[in-house]
């Protein structure tokens, strides 16, 4: 129940702070026998990387990753697979600002409340840089299921959604917002710019797509595969909303509307449409898995707002320095991660279950 | 890392069919000394309970609570806390078509491609009347957080949302929608006759607010309160989708209109804003924990719905007897009972890294 | 990690004080499809059951079992399985004198210490009742691992061991005391009468094998094999000492002598010995898995004991009343049963992660 | 439930091979604002570092700790506590040997018959090099409780047994066996020396006590603090039993001969003995905690003994190369190492519950 672990079977812990020496991962439970080298690691990482456009922040990291343990000759071999990624860019600054002042939207007036101080070299452990270590252990969890393939892209950015019919997944890595709409990306271009000139921030949603599901993954009742993709998403830094299938606009559809209807298929039931998202009672039912997560905009903004100090006294705040002006557009590798965490998860929990 | 149970400290686990001989709950790490009999908890069942209006389900149960154990001479002992509800309208009917076709929407095909095999009777272990067990359970973890007043509401029905400047809680008893605005509660009895008297159903969206909170509950990384709130929601019966504060509305905020003002107040921060919904980095700031849950329209309608029988048939589904038009509009106790968890829950977990 | 709670993956719960209405397990993540009802697990509570010969507690308890859930048309439906056990002797008498001193030997000063205040019936939930639950929950783990056949007996009481050339596993049944071997099993009688005269109390040594366990069960570091059933067994009422093979002997051994050497054999390696006890690593060997567990003398006795009050008074204890000359006795199905429970969780997890 | 960690709040997982590039641990839960640095863990690694007498191992590792992260300016942040140990005489030799054939005694074969491979290189996961990590981890966990002090020593090897009359704690450093007796340490010398010289091994046997726990810590059922040190030992490796208190020479008195009566004292009661190791009903009573572990003697030896090759032909083994004559030796920090870290956690446990 550790608070820094995640998953059932297939278990993770991340630890690292922003500009500590280094970040990790140590998966454990991973089955033996999987090919697993650094190179499985690093293009997942490279995606999530910061300073590769003038649309994320400038910090730049290497995010190298170094496997420390679990793997032999190029395998797992079932024990702890320790993943590690040291800090390079940790900008030697002047903090006395931030650790006197609670900028706003950040946790930093939380992490003083709970522990009494805090670290707070650039976040310390509630900076996104965090998620690098979830990014390594998303990529070990896809080698455990081959058989799906994840998919996650930003399906709006500040208020301005994607053209469903024109979602062409190829897209995705042709622009810096990992959008699947050409046009789209395009409009987006001047939207994020101008939030990064002004000193502003937007916000996002992040869609992720699993198919190759089987149907039976997940359990009753708090193991549900939607609660656990739900905890895995909320996770992420700056989250605030996650949906599964059509999600708060089910709320809104009549139960005819909202039926996914079935036929008889080759292979299983083909379905008619799936608005359930992939999941019923919080079983999979072979159908795509399908979430679609909020992310909030960047608190660290040059307006300047209202706040206090440590001693309590009012003080404007403006975040200097380097930072996202739409975190989630990185948000798109750690939804894709945590996705694959839980899948994993949940099929090395069936098979212990329900055996095949 | 049981699949029926939930929580970390305050840990319970629920157990128990909809047609079987009972259901209930046992509830761990309770602390000891609480005044507790079946009167506390008896009145969150009551507003839980079936059959109370004619929008809600026909099923007639008292939904009488035992405390098993855990209980001496009217308080909590520390040890487990066994609650149990016997069923008692387990209407005898002929099952034999649920029991062979697949009722759309429902988790009847995910259970038996998971298990082989399924009880199939009023919906088994996935029905909604598990979440009896889990209100008994939350109104346990209400004794442990009497510091904290938590309130849910439906705040949409079958799209109709209701006037924030309209709402009144105390207008939430007077009504069978748990709707604290009056107005949109009339409203809703001629959309919810409507779509009784069709067979159809419609979706709703719970809001729920916890206020008391004190600033520091909740822990980074994957134990965030968010994401426990989101688990915890994520796992009641129809549920699709969860907001914390603004939620996926936050996404279309910039960073300024997002940004939580604080300035200096008498004890701790004051806040010009609720936008965050009570939580930054995962963690409590003292302001009310706001969330959002979005419940899909009942599956069960009088209209057919193409699927397929067990052996692979097609087959239309037209579900008849009992069941709720709306079954957000119960799920308000439920609601109310998992964030009281969760809260309780973070209460001692809290507690015991930090003191205090 | 709730504290009444065992088990990874086939996780079982226990609740219930010795003069509640009833006690009972809820058994967690059982396969789906085993066949289960009361008559596969009530034989284990008969056999456990107290008042059935001189030698145990006069308690007259039929200890009869309901199943509340997770079993439908006779076979285990992969949710979770409740069980119950009425408490039906629940003798009315004075507990004022064991409300207000604290029994030497007894949790009753720990628990109060702990919780401020305890129920002081019959030992609460610190009595050994609770471990009928746990006899109950392994009778259905017993289901999961059919291959696997596990006897406990015991083999020494009162410091007399049994002889080891005279072990007959069908005497077990024959005697009152579990035991192999019919000429001890005489010499117990008298020793056994005596200290039951005399309101004196006997410790034993309980010795449990398991043959048929597969090579490959149990995992590095922290969840060998060893490591739980160590916990699970230490975990028993009395119970203060906990070896696996030769356990303590070992020690005293040089590693020629305490090697178990290896030829090939049909079926994986043919072993000379088995001073290892089937574990090496904390995994499975295909041995026979055997552990040794040393249950102290009943704290009950006749003699008076100085002690304390509530108050902290000087008093003098004499437990009066029904109890079991020796506890050890009575141990050997719930020795049996925490060996299922352990065995079954690792057949489970191991399926989990390496398949098969 | 993940199989490398071990706690409940304060939890911890160890990671890494003996021939891996590094091996470590991550401390979860940990309270924040304790003074922390390297030089609080580093003299607990060099008690145990390998080379410091012909009594142990050859190996030279200078095992020295780094904190990657959950500390900032000397005091713990309450995130996780990276700690990491570099490999650095990972001695190139050829393993071909060992790679195909079984050690007896040692986790080879297990460990091919559950993953189907392994890292065969000095027993990778399985070495006793992993307990580096855990003796890190328990350096963090003392500072948890600096009210409780824990001493373990070495109190029989070979068979020999120190004299209880003569235990001096202050001679414990003044040996190479932990010895409290600095006539037994004489004569282990002979012991161990000829033991080591005929390449052969002994067994041994710690005692681990802690003074300062106060009454109230452990919890009924399953986490009973016995259970937890039991598990807690039985996870070191070579360890094959565990005893609280009399332990299985409890099993052997009468109820009178084992009852630590009680009389009024200052601050709680006063023992007249500690036959039960210091806990009642599985909570501490305010006794010293006292336990010990049998420590299996070394499976390395030179004397050949018959095994199989992982094709199943027969084959001699005898192992050469570095290993320590006795491991039990080396087991006192280690076991020290785990108690602190049962303890600490029971401590947040009761805090989270119980509050104080």
């Amino acid at each position: 129940m550790s608070w820094n672990s995640f998953g059932r079977v297939l278990r993770f812990t991340t630890w690292g702070e922003s500009h500590g020496p280094a970040l990790g991962a140590v998966v454990d439970g991973c089955p033996p026998g999987l090919d697993l080298d650094e190179q499985q690691i690093q293009p997942f990482l490279d995606a999530r990387r910061p300073g590769q456009s003038k649309y994320t922040t400038q910090r730049k990291e290497p995010d190298r990753v170094k496997i420390l343990s679990g793997a032999f000759e190029g395998r797992t071999t079932g024990t702890p697979i320790s993943l590690m990624i040291e800090n390079t860019d940790q900008r030697s600054k002047d903090y006395s600002e931030i650790a006197q002042t609670y900028r706003p939207g950040h946790a930093d007036y939380a992490y003083d409340a709970k522990y009494g101080f805090r670290d707070y070299r650039g976040g310390g452990r509630s900076s996104a840089r965090e998620t690098a270590a979830r990014v390594a252990a998303g990529a070990v969890a896809r080698l455990v299921i081959p058989e799906v393939s994840i998919t996650a892209y930003v399906c709006e950015l500040g208020g301005d959604a994607i053209d469903r019919d024109a979602i062409n997944l190829s897209e995705i890595g042709n622009n810096p917002f990992f959008c699947p709409d050409a046009w789209a990306a395009k409009r987006w271009e001047a939207l994020v710019d101008e939030a990064r000139k002004n000193g502003s921030s937007l916000g996002a949603v992040v869609e992720c797509v699993a198919t190759g599901v089987r149907a039976g993954w997940g359990a009753p009742i708090y193991a549900k595969l939607d609660a656990d993709i739900a905890a895995g998403m909320m996770g992420i830094n700056a989250v605030k909303g996650v949906e599964i299938g059509d999600g708060f606009a089910a709320a809104r559809l009549s139960g005819e509307e909202n039926a996914d209807a079935m036929r008889p298929g080759e292979d299983g039931p083909e379905f008619a449409a799936n608005h359930a998202g992939g999941t019923a009672g919080g079983i999979s039912t072979g159908q795509p898995v399908v979430c679609r997560v909020a992310f909030k905009p960047t608190s660290s903004i040059l307006t300047p707002v209202p706040s206090i100090t440590r001693d309590g006294e009012a003080a404007d705040v403006r975040t200097k320095g380097r930072h996202d002006p739409c975190v989630g557009i990185r948000g798109v590798p750690v939804v894709e991660a945590m996705m694959a965490l839980v899948l994993a998860d949940h099929k090395l929990l069936h098979r212990a279950q329900c055996g095949g």
